[in-house]
């Protein structure tokens, strides 16, 4: 049960909330929802959770506004429950009049978004791409695989892998390049191919579905460059695939050991020096200490990040949502009916030899305290 | 003048070139380069700045296009002209048939641009601003102070302005917060103070033109919540600007430790822990060192970096262009006809209390061997 025994003082009636009040009612509460959510978060995280509650009634839109750990945000709603702040009933999630007084008291405001409604935010439009490359990749995308659990898979829109790939085109890191991609559900292999910028595109993929999938495209397409082959992201990367590539693309599972095998594997794979990098990171199943962590990571590793674009990365929800991790601390089991997991997009670049190892992973490489979606 | 005495080996006519060939005449005019830019950049430098010119002969629009610091740039231009494979002649840019002949050998293809039309690239649409606010702050800025080259100021267009504000709202860094504008010559207090929603905004600025105008405007709009006020960002932040602020907004010179100065104060204005920060940082006038430079004194400060958004603060060409300091290195000296100089705009976010010091800094902090507009 999501109830912890814990019962935490509720508002006492007729008593005026003020501001210092408010703010010691929040501490309180993320306090005992630590002991719930062992991982790391803030009162902004609270904030913005807030904020998303106080624009939408609908569970899984409040997911995505809240832009946080659900680790976090399922405990934190779990709590606020308790103490008759929020009401959970009818298939809705609504404050109550304390928690619209707690807010109101933080000086939280309702969620506002201001993304603009062509690109979709992402500040890129496909459709600068030749008409025939859209029109194929929408044609092909029918056939493709579904998303598998076992493999931690959850494939992107199509207009976000169309986009990604006008993105990467944009910055010079297509044309005439070879191009990796390591995992390929968002099939961003195939769309790479379609635009003949690239001169090889080579997936690497642990799932035999997608390779067979996009080397019969590649055959029925005529796309000579486009190849896929067997890879398991724990084994050591291959010889003959080091320091052969310009460009790497992935979106990597989110723990940190695991998001550290895919990045890794991309740095050696490339030339070195001017070589990019893509890949994909979430709130929803990544602190803000975690993207730290990861910057910093990047960073050592001889790379710079040239651009975070939030919530580029819209993903079509995938057939196994009632069996991932955070299905059970959801106060309301149903399928999402629109799209709610969505991801930063990040380009890197290597600015001197990349100093990682080689190494083997092993094990579960794919979960962590913060994962959601395995 | 612009050439150097060091003349290079031409392409020997009729002896063909071969992308062996090229990569090696590539690293050798880098190499002669070097003595004339004394600054960090890469053969992906090059690729870019010849990408921009296989797609453009208008110099500012190559500029733009290059992304790379005017200091590389200019002189791989005068290198490559040198070498005949770049001709100058009425006012254009053209890259000889053996230029073109090198970027063919090098895979490079032009310059290809994939910005959504209708937010120009941001991803922000400000027309869901109130459009009271956004007609009242165009009306507003009629009457705004030129750009001083003294101040190392700059402004931005109106649309970059409304559209920062737009961010910063849809993030939850505005609404019932305390806000500094650290450097305001972009006028975001004001667009910000009109949307009601800072429950402050204070700005520094060392120009008393500045202050006097916000000034002015807070009083004539009645916007109370609107300060302004003079301040030196070489002082410390005085005692009672510390840790008051929940946002910082600041456009810093790019100098790294200029950079250092303005971040560092508002680092240390702001309350702490959730306390977020924008910024923007140029490829005109920062190498990808100094970006990474950046990142790892903002990490090591105590924050992460939850956006970049390439080209997202597009700037309004100053009166002094022609003496500033890249106007010598120019091929063309010719006023631009249009928006050249672009920032990445960077919004940050405290993970703990930041670790910087309140420290003086000392001279000119605006110039270092990548500056180009001061």
């Amino acid at each position: 049960m999501r109830r912890s025994t814990v019962v935490l003082q509720r508002v006492g009636k007729g008593e005026p909330l003020t501001p210092p009040k408010a703010r010691e009612m929040l501490a309180e509460i993320l306090d005992s929802v630590r002991s719930d959510a062992p991982i790391p978060f803030t009162h902004r995280d609270a904030e913005r959770a807030l904020a998303a509650l106080l624009s939408t009634e609908e569970m899984w839109e409040a997911v995505r506004l809240s832009r946080v750990p659900m680790r976090f945000l399922c405990a934190f709603w779990s709590r606020l429950e308790e103490k008759d702040l929020l009401a959970v009933q009818d298939g809705r999630l609504s404050l109550t009049e304390a928690g619209r007084e707690l807010a109101s008291n933080l000086c939280i405001a309702p969620a506002w978004e201001a993304s603009c409604d062509s690109c979709e935010g992402r500040g890129v439009d496909f459709a600068r791409l030749p008409r025939e490359v859209v029109e194929r990749f929408r044609e092909i995308s029918r056939g493709r695989p579904e998303a598998l659990q076992v493999y931690d898979q959850g494939y992107v829109t199509e207009e976000t892998t169309l986009a990604r790939v006008a993105f990467a085109l944009a910055r010079g890191d297509l044309s005439g390049k070879e191009i990796l991609v390591i995992g390929d559900d968002d099939l961003v292999s195939v769309a790479a191919a379609l635009t003949g910028a690239p001169s090889r595109v080579l997936v690497v993929d642990i799932d035999d579905r997608l390779i067979r999938f996009i080397r019969e495209v590649a055959r029925v397409e005529g796309l000579d460059m486009l190849e896929a082959t067997r890879y398991d992201i724990r084994d050591p990367l291959p010889h003959e695939w080091r320091g052969r590539f310009d460009t790497f693309l992935c979106d990597p599972t989110e723990s940190f050991a695991g998001f550290c095998a895919f990045i890794e594997r991309g740095l050696l794979a490339v030339r070195g020096v001017g070589s990019a990098g893509y890949f994909g990171l979430t709130h929803a199943e990544s602190s803000l200490e975690k993207w730290a962590q990861i910057q910093r990571f990047l960073l050592e590793s001889g790379a710079v990040i040239t651009d975070i674009r939030e919530d580029f990365n819209s993903y079509v929800t995938w057939g196994y949502v009632e069996t991932m991790r955070a299905w059970s601390w959801l106060p309301i089991r149903v399928r999402p009916d629109r799209p709610w997991y969505f991801s930063s997009l990040f380009r890197i670049e290597l600015l001197r030899p990349p100093s990682v190892e080689n190494r083997r992973f092993e094990g579960n490489i794919f979960a962590d305290e913060e994962a959601a979606t395995v």
